[in-house]
């Protein structure tokens, strides 16, 4: 089991950005990654329709015997209690490694989230910190365009829309004057230097994808199930729609140099 | 069948500014429209996606009896002769009417088409229009960040960053003088007055789904399919997504004081 690959989904190229630090964080191991870009976004739509989906993807992961699933997916893993599990495989989202974090990282106790309509709309965040330490103050704020924004590559920090946009949905954070940030959705790391820009050095901010790629360091050490392999782990990539479209994608988020096969499956909608 | 409805599909919300036309000039017509709220949107997906979601939203209107179907999504209008159609029930999408208004309405012969990346991909205005007139120059621009911005609301003239994105997607169309330009998806004639002061008064804005909505009312007088109904007629909508979800955008798209029945459905995916 210990030569299993890890499995990794999210509706669409966002958790790329676990899987890059997965590389860099455990070279040995093989990657089997789902992106579900046929129905992508699913920070936009409902509960339900978002636990429905996360079933056939997990389904997915499960056929290729991985020995632990990481949904790199904000969305999906703000409604992970809503979503069956199976009991053979150890299943993590991004809330927990990312509260972690952000708890260990504050000082004045007010942590901030940005993410999806759909994750902040769930209030899991607050829900989890407040378990953590009551005392903490949680402040949320949904930031629709930002998907769009980096997908389309408007994330340079003198880009006047993305500008525009980061300063608006983070206007509350300063207002509120959190010393910690949450990048709830794994598209959000594109927009680190611009939001640091605009937050100040000060504010520790938090990758949700990064801080699960390093839980599942921890967890695997943990268990004794990381794999022996000396070689470098083959990268194996499934998109729901066109091959050609993923891989436009896959060298912005990954960067060069990484040899990964790119393959369309069929989830049978 | 003359009293039977019309059916009108959209992969989300962008097709209501067709049924807001239909009922201005259709009052009595009962109208069954379809968003495939859970999957949208279809523009920034590949062909072969968008062919397959087409025929399941044709599938189900199919199912309800229509007389007619109108394809109030520019994106699936883009690709519909690659979409099996049934002979019993025409199918018209707005590719057609949106080019003979077009046609008819330049006089410098420069057309200018925007549109999401999957229409402007597909080359079909480019095609239609030359087949027409071989003497017209067409100019097509996709412009992916429209649809999110119309969606959140960030449509007003005076709106930084819907300017800023205007001006970057409109510019080859005022380097390559176009005086008509079609709007070739169904969200963007909420953009229409930052449009229009762009590109200036002179320049004719062709809206895509209210050219298919005139188109409907010609060929259903023609063929003598219009309802002799007296009373208003019903307006049934369903999405795939949550009712709720859907609802907060009806008002936005067709205006207040309209009755419409909203409910979900499952397309069996």
């Amino acid at each position: 089991m210990n030569n299993a690959a890890i499995g990794v989904f999210d509706s669409g190229i966002g958790g790329l950005t676990c899987v890059k630090e997965l590389i860099r964080l455990l070279p040995h191991e093989d990657i089997v990654y789902l992106g579900d870009t046929a129905r992508v976004p699913y920070g936009t739509k409902s509960r339900e329709t978002i636990i429905s989906y996360a079933k056939q993807d997990i389904d997915f992961l499960m056929q290729h015997n991985v020995k632990m699933i990481l949904v790199a997916c904000g969305t999906v893993s703000s409604v992970l209690s809503n979503v069956d599990k199976s009991d053979s495989v150890e299943i993590s989202g991004v809330v927990m490694p990312a509260v972690h974090a952000a708890c260990a990282a504050t000082k004045n106790n007010r942590i901030g989230i940005i993410a999806t309509s759909a994750t902040v709309k769930s209030g899991v965040y607050g829900k989890v910190i407040r378990s953590i330490n009551p005392d903490i103050k949680v402040v949320g704020k949904a930031c629709p365009l930002f998907v769009p924004l980096v997908e389309n590559g408007y994330t340079a920090v003198d880009c006047p829309p993305a500008r525009f946009f980061a300063e608006e949905y983070l206007e509350i954070m300063k207002k509120e004057k959190v010393d910690t940030l949450i990048l709830g959705c794994t598209h959000y790391p594109h927009l680190t230097e611009l939001i640091s820009d605009i937050m100040g050095s000060d504010v520790t901010l938090i990758s949700s994808g990064a801080e699960l790629a390093k839980y599942a360091l921890k967890t695997m050490s943990y268990n004794d199930t990381l794999s022996d392999r000396e070689e470098q782990g083959k990268i194996e990539l499934y998109c729901t729609d066109s091959v050609e479209l993923f891989s436009e994608n896959v060298e912005k988020f990954l960067g060069k140099n990484i040899n990964a096969q790119i393959s369309q499956c069929n989830l049978k909608f």
